[in-house]
This record gives structure tokens, sequence and C-alpha cells, in this order.
């Protein structure tokens, strides 16, 4: 049987110059744990499921991504993180938006799915479920990043929201992780995590834990992840639109995350990419920014992590 | 040119011995209130997304319906109100989860669309951006009602989470409301508000204010609002799906919303309805459930609104 994994890190304007050699290196040897950890599991006959989970957990605990630990600051000087997962067999779902000093986001969401009342709660209301589901916690002093904290130091008290990376040239990345994957059972799923834009306001929610936009799995056409600016996904209902054109118009997934990629969401200026997998375990990484941290694992095992184009 | 205007005020199980003609008149008469308020924008060359919002918000002021002021109780006694507001021709939307003390979420919603940053906000967050907007708080006693009190207070300090109209049976009422609407211009409009759940925990939310799951509009295809138990119009990505039917598959606008309210819906344990409009006028009101409440007024200015099928 068939099956695979791939995982993301982020897109957008991604520097070379101020990537070294050792900071490249060390992004790529989280990429390829998170995707080992994912594929022992579908080695194994684990669900798609619990292999997404494994490998955004695996990229929410590495402080180089903007998820988990080391997410952005908000414009409080907190974090506030949202995630979601989603089953393509059953079609269940569950995401948090806009929680705090959860370790694991995904897991939460995936505890919000498996609890089955609700698909998306959100702030203080899903810090109670955390509390009360035992998911593991953490002080403040766990996510603090002295990157992130200087980043938005420097916007503090403005009404500039950044974006992870912001850039010399005002263009930046989107630090969002993700994770979708195949398993020996021909089941899909997704996950997204994501600690969202410093010196964010408002209790902003981006795409990723809304199903549809930045989330989505079904084992009819493909599960995907999507990382980019939110607002422009969630208008295109982005990751539902590759499934939607798998589904209604037959086109094959490549055709599909194109079509998504590179002419709807450019459309409502959306910058960023995905990544996707359909039921025969095709992958796709497909980005309209400079860069994508982007990895995948078939059946055989081996890795492959990339950056650039 | 055509143009035209739809409303509903939820669906569900409505008992007809239940609903006096009295009270059966008064749905009626707000259902006809709001689509006046809209028709009269739309004849006079307004927008669709103008015409939306005055429906909506002559829904939210009036205590029958659950959104605004009616709202239902949370677990912890409060409104937590959910709404969202999508303009066809530009795909420009606005949202808002979990609102106290905004006397019409809908306004918020079209603030936040106008505002342009986000799309959704939440919780004390969006309070925080309501007050810098200047839109009109109400304090507590102004959201009161007596009847939704008494049915939180059935269930207050358990785990059941009711839906608005919960009768004998077990069954519901799912009082959101909604608007879409087409104008002169050519322009297709749609939003939706709601009070939840009562007794709802952990700060949920509901499909109203996603894009996508119970708002859509797109001048390409259509404009959605849906009611209903919204974990399974979230999963279903239902308001989307019907835009998606016609644009990929050359659907009609009946056609896509069957396909979405008695196939796709029910396999997800999906109870409840939509109204939909789209370029050329075409109005669709369609439910599973036992009733819906529910209206609609064409160019020429002759208001129809049912309760049952």
């Amino acid at each position: 049987m068939n099956f695979g994994i791939a995982v993301h890190g982020g897109a957008g304007t991604i520097a070379r110059a101020e990537l070294s050699p050792e900071r490249e290196q060390a992004y790529r040897a989280a990429l390829e744990d998170a995707l080992r950890r994912g594929h022992h599991i579908l080695k194994d006959s684990g669900s798609a499921l619990d292999a997404v989970e494994a490998a955004v957990r695996a990229l929410e605990d590495c402080p180089l991504f903007n998820a988990g630990r080391g997410s952005v600051f908000n414009a409080d000087g907190q974090h506030e993180m949202d995630a979601a997962i989603m089953e393509g067999h059953t079609l269940r779902a569950g995401a948090v938006a806009g929680v705090s000093n959860v370790k694991n986001p995904v897991d939460l969401a995936r505890r919000v799915m498996d609890d089955g009342a609700h698909v998306l709660i959100s702030g203080m209301g899903a810090f109670e479920f955390a509390h009360r589901e035992k998911v593991l916690l953490e002080d403040d002093e766990y996510f603090f990043d002295q990157h992130r904290y200087d980043q938005w130091r420097q916007v503090a008290g403005s009404d500039v929201v950044k974006l992870d990376h912001s850039t010399a040239d005002g263009k930046g990345k989107f630090g969002t992780v993700g994770a979708v994957a195949l398993d020996q059972h021909g089941h899909l799923a997704a996950a997204t995590s994501t600690g969202g834009m410093t010196n964010k306001r408002w209790q902003r929610v981006g795409d990723s834990p809304l199903i549809g936009a930045g989330t989505y799995a079904n084992d009819g056409t493909c599960a995907v992840s999507c990382t980019g600016n939110g607002e422009s996904f969630i208008r295109a209902v982005a990751a539902y639109d590759v499934s939607a054109l798998m589904e209604y118009r037959g086109l094959p997934l490549n055709e599909a995350v194109r079509e998504v990629v590179h002419r709807k969401l450019p459309l409502l200026q959306g910058e960023g990419g995905l990544i996707a997998i359909d039921r025969n375990g095709h992958i796709v990484l497909d980005f309209n920014s400079e860069g994508m941290y982007r990895g995948e694992c078939g059946a055989n095992g081996i890795v492959s992590t990339a950056i650039f184009r």
C-alpha cells in the first residue's frame, strides 16, 4: 500500500543572504525530523491523523518556526496560537483559535475533534478546555524567543502588524507549520499550526484554524495545509477550493493546486503556498512566494527537503 | 435591472402547536420589515452590501430571533455573538466571533471588512475594535430576554448545550439570521448573525462568522447565508460549496443548493437550511429541517414570507 507525508514550515520572502549555511541546515534538520516522525507512524500502519499530529507537534516544539514554542508576540506582548486538524474519511475536524500557554496547539485541536461537540473553540474558553483535557501547558518563558521578542519590540505600540520575518523591503515570511499525509488504509489527514502575525491586534484569527481556508482533508480528493497571508486564503477558501477543483472539475492534484496558488490567490493578493497529498500518494508542494520551507517522504522512506525553488 | 433580497431567521424543528397565530404573525412581520428595509435600499440603486447589512440589523434588533437583542445565554450566562458579511464583486469580507455588548454585530463585521486589515477578529479584541470604531454598544440588560433566560436556567451548570429552541423531543431550532441580495449594479452580498447555542462553552465558534462555511458571496456565482447545526456546516464548507458546484460543475443555483442541503449536509448529520441568490436574481430558500423562518422580495416589491413547507 502506498503512503506518504509532507510538511511545511512557512512561506514568503526568505532572504538567501540572511540564511547562513548553518541556519539552513537547522531548518532542514527540523523538517526532516518532523517527516521521520510521521513516516515512522505510517510505516507501522498508523493513521494519517496520528502522523500529521506528530509531525506538526515536532515543528511546534522547534523554536525556528512560528508555531508553539517560538510563536510571535501579539500587540499585548502575548502569544496567541491557532491550530486545526481534519481527517479525510469522516470529515471530522477540530480547531483552536487564540490559545495561550498550550504547549502543542495541534494536540488541543485533536482533542476538540475527538470530543466531537464542537469544531472550533477559542481564547480563554479553549484554555479551559485544555485544562479539562489535561493537555501539556507551559509558562510564558517556554514560548519566549529573543529573536521574536526583538521583532515585536521594533513595532510594539504602533499600528504595524508584521509578518513573522519581515525583511528590509517590507516583505515577509508567513511562519505557519503544517502537515498532510496518506496512510496505508487509504485515509488522508491534514493539520496546521501558527503563532499568527507579530503585533496582531483584536484577537485576529487567520486561515490556519479555519476548516476549508487553511486546513482541509477529504478521502475523496486530497488533504491540504496552507501558509500565507491568511486573510487572502480565507477569502479564497483556499484549502477546500483545491478539493472542489478535483471533485467537481476532475483536475488532478497538481493542476488543482496550480489553479489555486498561481491564479486564484494572486487575484486576492494572496501570497504564500500550500502542501497537498491525494489518495494515490501524489504530493504537491507549491507556492507563489520566493520560498517555502518544505519537505516530503514517501513509502520508500527517502526524505527530501527544500527552501527555495 | 433585476434585483432582489432574501432573509432567514433560523431553521429547525418548529412546533406548529406552539406557534400561535399571533406569534406566527409577529415572526412574519419581522421578516417583512427586514425585507422592506433591504428592498428600499436596492430600489434606490443602493448596494447589495448595504441592503443585507440593513436587513440583518433589523433582525438583530428583533428579540424573536437568536441574534443581537434576544441572543441566547452561554454557559457563563453571557451573550457571545458572531456575525459575518461578504461582498461578491471584490470578495472582501469581515467577521466577528464571540463579541458581547455590541448592539449590531453585523455592523461590526462590516467595519472589519471596511478596515481591511483582517477578515475575522474575536472576543475582547473585537470589543476593543468596536470601541475604536464607535459602533453602538448596549449593556447586558438590552440583550436580556426572559424566554432565553428560562431556556438557559434549565440547563445552566450542566453539560447540556441546547439549541435555540429545543423542544420536548430533544430536537431544536437554529436561530441564526441572515440575508442575501443582488443589487441593480449586478453585485451580490451575504450577511449572517447569531447568538449561537444556549449554554455553549469554551468560546465555541459556529459556522456563521466563517467565510465559506455559513456565509459567502461571489458575483460569478451566488450569495449564501446558512442556518443549522454549525459544526456540520463547517465540515461541509457549505456556503462555498454551493458556489463551487455552480462554478465548477455548471449547476444552476437551485440544483447546487439541493445538492448541499439534501445530499452533502445530511451525510454529516447537518440539519438546517440556507438562502441563496444568483446574479440573475434567482432566489432559493431550501432546508432539510421541519421549517425555516424565511422571506423574499424581488424588484417588483412583492414580499412573501413562510415558516413551514
